[in-house]
């Protein structure tokens, strides 16, 4: 019953016709003419449809089970992950001197949206392995490279992230694992790590552990931390498998959704491990594949939305019950024609849309960062990543949790009951604004590191690149319109900005206390632009006489937007401006008195 | 690790000190003095805590199976409901005469919340039966109350109300159940019924089935629906058990939550009925449970948010991650002291405090409505259910799902392992917002039959009678600026109002597309009355010299709703200005087009 179709014209149209990517001059986006993103577009729409998408349900159902320390993956995983290895789609952004095919991240992210929505479980092994990758070339020594990467960025071997430990979540400096020094370069690492994701599974020849953990001696708290890598099985010199190494699987956690991946405890004993970077420089290693890490979760958030508003349409187009309004003698009709039914799924859509340009478009600035021959550029790139970071994770995952919401809803009692799926999108995507630092983790870097430390200069930029883009909109009056609110909606954002400049100083705990609705306020008002720009060159479109369904459907999803979106941004700005003293003066305990 | 603690002391506050239940004039209120409800009250939490609250998680991992026709309900559900029978629950607010004790509806509800907060699922196995007594003793002749209401009201027999089949959801008149008279006054039933909540187990010796069917020859669609009593086992003449009747149970659901609760399709193969009621008069028997079933999904929505929320103060009280913000140096502390965990927790508990208020009052008015001895008293008192009832049920519901999600995202990663019981809060209070009418239904029936029908006049007097109240409020500075705040919502309402009677006249689509916000400004504002209500309430305690820190809470409470719920109002009210229009130009088929 569940359905995806890869979202492959909008897509092309946000890279096209809205970014205008293969017009940029970072290296290797000239060659993202429409007609080769499309073509990889719809290959890795049939892999999303054709291979992934029918396993979704079978990783629900069957989860992955543990059995004398061997780990069970869903019936059909491994079978499509040899398809994902032989497509190469699991090197498509990596390196080509390893095995990759060195495609730019914005192509990475818009197959990898694809790949989420249809099988978000099952894509985890592959984006763990990802992230363990970066982490390697960017801070591993050429041995290392040599050693790990070729077999990792085929997806032979897979990779993981061990960070969190029972009593160690978001804090890290209580971290108790221990890596003893050997004297021959190695490490004995001890102790036990959770909710690592593809921890241990039967597709994978071997499994390259990044394991954090601290050397005795060396600094207390955070800056005590080194990353090491922990193979399950110890590659000897000449590439072969050697021995097991003192890694097991403790259990695999009872979750709520994302059953097909399995999600492991697990216990180092001694395990050998080598360093990855410098010795307490572990967090610094961390933070190397953390905003690539955000944007992954951030798309996926998306992803699984789109799915279920698929789903969502799919079922209230078939679903026939109840009569028009205007005509209660006529036939019955499927529901998608009754109004509040509509309203649920235009919701969705006009969220859904600039959520994927706007995770796009970071791609993109992370390229720039990453590849443009300018340092200027390289950081102004950096500069905007920083602060759409945690708006693609944070505000991108909290909208997704809505939307599934809003697409289960429209499924009424069907949408309760498991065979329809749209209750497996609603328990899946919940992990979403959770992993990879929780929505309160984003607030508090959208406030802290990216306003109160350069005393909101990189915010500023932002905003004003912003203003500037604004200003080649079409001037047709639908747009003029929008552009307007923009205005007025960066006007609010500027205010917000300065009262919370100034709450900092009165009591650092304030700025902390607002910090989602400055989050949500900055999401609705990238997501705002993103809509409006869209639109803007739909209108262009259609001036020119393509009078596609298409452009006037981007038109008035937008005008939808501006119409239950954008007012948001009033509504934020007030608790910013109301609500922090309220918050801090409320002592924990009175929480217990009732 | 879950934790569950009776409001006991909120709940006593309102009935008393808020809405003065003992002063009414309402036959039987005046034994609701604080002693006495306060007594019932710490009773009925006993056995919430001790008895049904270990048995929610029990219910939830072993579910209910179905074994050769036998459903198995979870280990220790039987036993448990053996002591609330024996503790004479089951019938608390059901007449004298068939074995009940006669208490008020406000006083079952309160009751109810806590039995919904600890054990969701099970509590429905009595409530569905407390649905079924209703209809009988509205609709029954002397005799099937005689037969079936005393072994009903003590929970001996269950009962199950049978609407749901599988092309039949919101819309009954597309139902193919039939009914053939049989000429001695008794029918022969065939159908498929589905989602039938406690449709069989293994916890009574009868189940006492309401069946929607249809007699062949009447009136098409839902205007020829009769209702018919369709006992599990025959009620021989001498009250003995007979035979089994043709009734059997499909399959067991495969739900996303309430696993706990037995959620059958229904197969009727020739099974033997008697009418309830008249004739093709069905509907007219099922509207007159709609209201309390409606009313009781309501009161669960934000009973399993109360649950949720107090484990998440305690998750947080003990939860030891990062330091203060003001003191980087200093010692690590609990998360609750984190401002944005503070304020995940003042949402929900500004949010669930008034809605506890509104379940309340309702369920008073419904009392006034039905015990009352004055004609022009009783019908006021209808009038204000009507409005309430859509609002209790649709907005409650909502605001439990929004709730039950910040309350496992304080939990960060422990929200989505199953073993903190935040996930099953946020999967079985998911059902809430859909069964006994979705939200959208609750929209429509408050746009369409609550305002369009009497041009008005119903909401209007409700309006007036919050206003009137208003003017009771403590002139407090504090408690005047929120009477401002009301004052100008209900301005906004008013033209809201205004708003959609002139849409209606303008094309009967635009209400119904902007009927959900209409739903959410009234929630707001509602809310927002009983929040000050409250606050008022507790400034006059303090000046009366009371100190307690729970009325100091009240306030603050009220304070943080006015700063970040109230708001709300305007946003609201401008999609009711702004977004009709667009929802209804969006033909059904551009969904498609992307």
């Amino acid at each position: 019953m569940p359905v995806y179709n890869a979202p492959t014209k909008d897509t092309q149209f946000i890279l096209h016709d809205v970014l205008k990517i293969s017009d940029s001059d970072v290296p290797g986006y000239s060659e993202l003419e429409a007609e080769f993103t499309g073509a990889v577009l719809e290959e890795a729409g049939k892999v999303a449809t054709n291979v992934l998408h029918p396993l979704n349900v079978v990783g629900d159902t069957e989860g992955c089970r543990l059995e004398n320390g061997i780990v069970y993956t869903p019936t059909g995983f491994k079978d499509a992950f040899e398809q994902m290895k032989e497509g190469g789609w699991t090197g498509l952004d990596m390196p080509e001197e390893y095995g990759g095919q060195n495609m730019p991240y914005v192509l990475g992210t818009a197959v990898g949206e694809m790949f989420s929505a249809a099988n978000q479980a099952f894509v985890m092994y592959q984006s763990l392995t990802h992230g363990a990758v970066s982490a390697i070339l960017a801070r591993g020594t050429d041995e290392q490279k040599d050693k790990y990467l070729p077999n990792m960025v085929s997806c032979e071997w897979t990779g993981t992230m061990n960070l969190t430990e029972p009593h160690c979540g978001t804090d890290l400096g209580l971290m108790r694992t221990k890596a003893e020094p050997q004297g021959d370069g190695s490490y004995k690492i001890s102790g036990q790590k959770i909710f690592i994701s593809a921890g241990e599974h039967d597709m994978a020849d071997n499994i390259i552990h990044l394991v954090l953990a601290k050397i005795p001696g060396g600094p207390d708290g955070i800056k005590g931390v080194s990353l090491f890598i922990v193979p399950k099985f110890i590659v000897n010199e000449d590439g072969s498998l050697g021995e097991r190494n003192g890694v097991s699987t403790g259990k695999i956690e009872e979750k709520m959704g994302i059953h097909g991946n399995s999600t492991c405890v697990m216990n180092y004993d001694e395990a050998t491990g080598w360093l990855l970077g410098e010795e307490h420089k572990g967090m610094r290693a961390m933070f190397t594949m953390m905003n690539a890490a955000r944007h992954t979760v951030g798309v996926q958030g998306n992803a699984v939305a789109e799915r279920a508003y698929q789903q969502a349409i799919r079922f209230a187009a078939e679903r026939v019950q109840g009569k028009a309004i205007e005509d209660p003698m006529g036939d019955r009709v499927a529901i998608i024609e009754h109004p509040d039914v509509k309203r649920l799924l235009l919701v969705q859509k006009c969220r859904i849309e600039p959520l994927r340009a706007l995770c796009l478009l970071t791609a993109s600035a992370m390229d720039k960062a990453d590849r443009h021959l300018d340092d200027e550029e390289r950081k102004q790139a950096q500069g905007f990543i920083e602060v759409m970071i945690p708006i693609v994770k944070g505000y991108t995952t909290e909208m997704g949790l809505e939307n599934v919401s809003l697409a289960l809803q429209i499924h009424g009692g069907m949408g309760f009951i498991e065979e329809t799926g749209a209750a497996q999108h609603y328990r899946d995507q919940r992990i979403t604004p959770i992993y990879e630092g929780t929505t309160g983790i984003q607030a508090m870097d959208i406030v802290g590191r990216k306003l109160l430390r350069d005393g909101g200069v990189m915010a500023a930029t932002v905003i004003e690149m912003i203003a500037e883009d604004l200003k080649s909109f079409s001037s047709d009056e639908r747009i003029a319109r929008m552009v307007n609110a923009l205005n007025e909606a960066t006007d609010d954002l500027q205010l917000s900005i300065a009262h919370i400049l100034n709450l900092s100083k009165e009591n650092p705990q304030l700025p902390a206390a607002i910090s989602e609705p400055y989050l949500r306020l900055w999401g609705v008002l990238v997501c705002g632009w993103l809509s409006a720009k869209a639109a803007s060159v739909a209108v262009s479109k259609m001036e020119d006489g393509d009078d596609d369904m298409f452009y006037q459907n981007k038109i008035h999803t937008a005008k939808f937007y501006f119409s239950t979106e954008m007012p948001k941004i009033k509504y934020y700005a007030g608790m910013i401006r109301t609500s922090g003293e309220l918050i801090v003066e409320m002592n924990s305990d009175r929480f217990s008195v009732g």
